[in-house]
């Protein structure tokens, strides 16, 4: 721990937003694969709902950071200027590099652990924008990003899940 | 951090096995599981292989607590002693309550990242023994159970994917 | 998941500060510890402020979780009825048994990666109502115990950091 | 995941401890971190076994993978490449910026929850090479590196506590 960044809160939440948006990801697609984890369970949500969970998913630091430090990384790699092996490891998405999850995890935590189900669900059906982050086509990384996206939309449902259950009660 | 226990490694193994099967657990079960997370990416793999990954896992001696104290905890409040309100929420895997989810992240952090996404995958899915074991009929109570199998199978088959890649530089 | 706890928020809330009372620890106690934790960085600190932080952190229904869940195996232990080898692994904090540990640190990822250190520091140290909870004298057991109050002390310092940068910038 | 990569399992073993030389850490520098942590506890233990322990912790991958992603993070920062405000996040060290943290932990759980403890207080105390690697002094940038090394004793002294229970079987 050192000294605090002159940074300001509201400069960092925003440049979080912009990375994301730069790399193709809006809070829309975010919210379109919350409400895809969460219809069948809730007749009646929609998807303005589920990108005001978002918004407020991206208000939390240790979710900037992820983020910032993820996108980071996967464009280095796309520059082509990671030192070997990692150029090659995050390339690829090798099928033992975990750092990537490890980054998504530290997302779903803050929410708690009832989170990783709905991670690991979308990781592996790749639904909506996940599956074109996913293709690996025409020179572009996005081996951080798809579980930091997948990260972002399970936090949400599980946000929400907690915003149901305090309004059952009033 | 207190004094060891009296019981040896091989005793606390043998406990942990003894206690999935008295639940209705073997370790065919698991590996039929392993082998449903692994069959689409490795053709030629058959569920004895996938048994030995599971073999493997139980050696872990934080996989024995996991499963010790998992099913201690199923095992309390299906006989209706835990304390209230411990006890309705883990009677009824209250949807806030993410302890189960948490012990069986600790069995997939051994063999790292890789698994979490697997272990979501089938938690939803429900293959195999997880469809009896979620079924939450005739009084049994499997809240902890249900994500320790998951969990053992995720680890499991990312031992597994470790496995292949030292095998395809031998 | 399956359906959801009759209980209202504020009872299961209630519970958790009452089990942690019954056991001997008070949202005081666990103010002396965050105190300890952080008067060197923060002259201007004082014992008040450090209450309010904790018991924000007793409302997330994660930590209230967590409490439960870790009392109720303590005392099922203290009374003798857990089935060995758990009842000896927990009973003497065996120095292989992990899960007191795990069910810490799902209290610290709510507030994010930066509570661990301050958590390692004092479960090392013992100081105030931990050195009492770890003396494993008269029969009391307190494996778990003395992990979660480290742990809402970590968790209660880490939200008093975020919240003095909010403040440095309004 | 993806195709794996081409470098093989012992190209990035040598790689993870390449990189930590070439910022001034060897393993003996952690090994004497872990001699540091058990000291206390084993008379007997001496730093050319606590070496054997810390190299066996590096060859595992997910070890290896912290290792390339953090220095590579750490030297890019250094070079005064990352973008804003990632860039003076990381040089800083700010006190709510935790991959680093979260990086290290990835390191701790291979060997389970045991290590916490350890990890937190060496990162408090900074003893042996950490005390240099957190100088922050003559434009070095180890914000990564010191959380790495601190973890990476502490999984070594946990590794070596296992071994011991092993060994008083035998």
């Amino acid at each position: 721990m050192g000294r605090d960044t002159k940074h300001s809160e509201e400069l960092i939440e925003n440049a979080a937003i912009t990375r994301l948006e730069e790399r193709g990801v809006t809070t829309k697609d975010i919210a379109e694969l919350v409400y895809f984890l969460q219809k069948d369970f809730y007749p009646e949500l929609n998807e303005t709902y589920c990108e005001e969970q978002v918004k407020h998913i991206l208000k939390k630091r240790e979710v900037q950071n992820a983020i910032l430090t993820g996108i980071e990384l996967d464009c280095l790699v796309e520059a082509g200027k990671a030192r070997e092996p990692l150029q090659d490891l995050v390339k690829v998405d090798d099928s033992l590099y975990g750092i990537d999850e490890v980054l998504a995890l530290s997302i779903l935590n803050i929410y708690g652990s009832i989170g990783f189900t709905n991670y690991g669900y979308i990781d592996r059906l790749k639904p909506g924008i996940l599956k074109g982050l996913n293709a690996k086509s025409n020179g572009k990384v996005h081996t951080f990003l798809d579980d930091i996206v997948g990260a972002l939309a399970a936090a949400a449902a599980s946000r929400f899940a907690h915003s149901q259950k305090r309004k059952s009660e009033s």
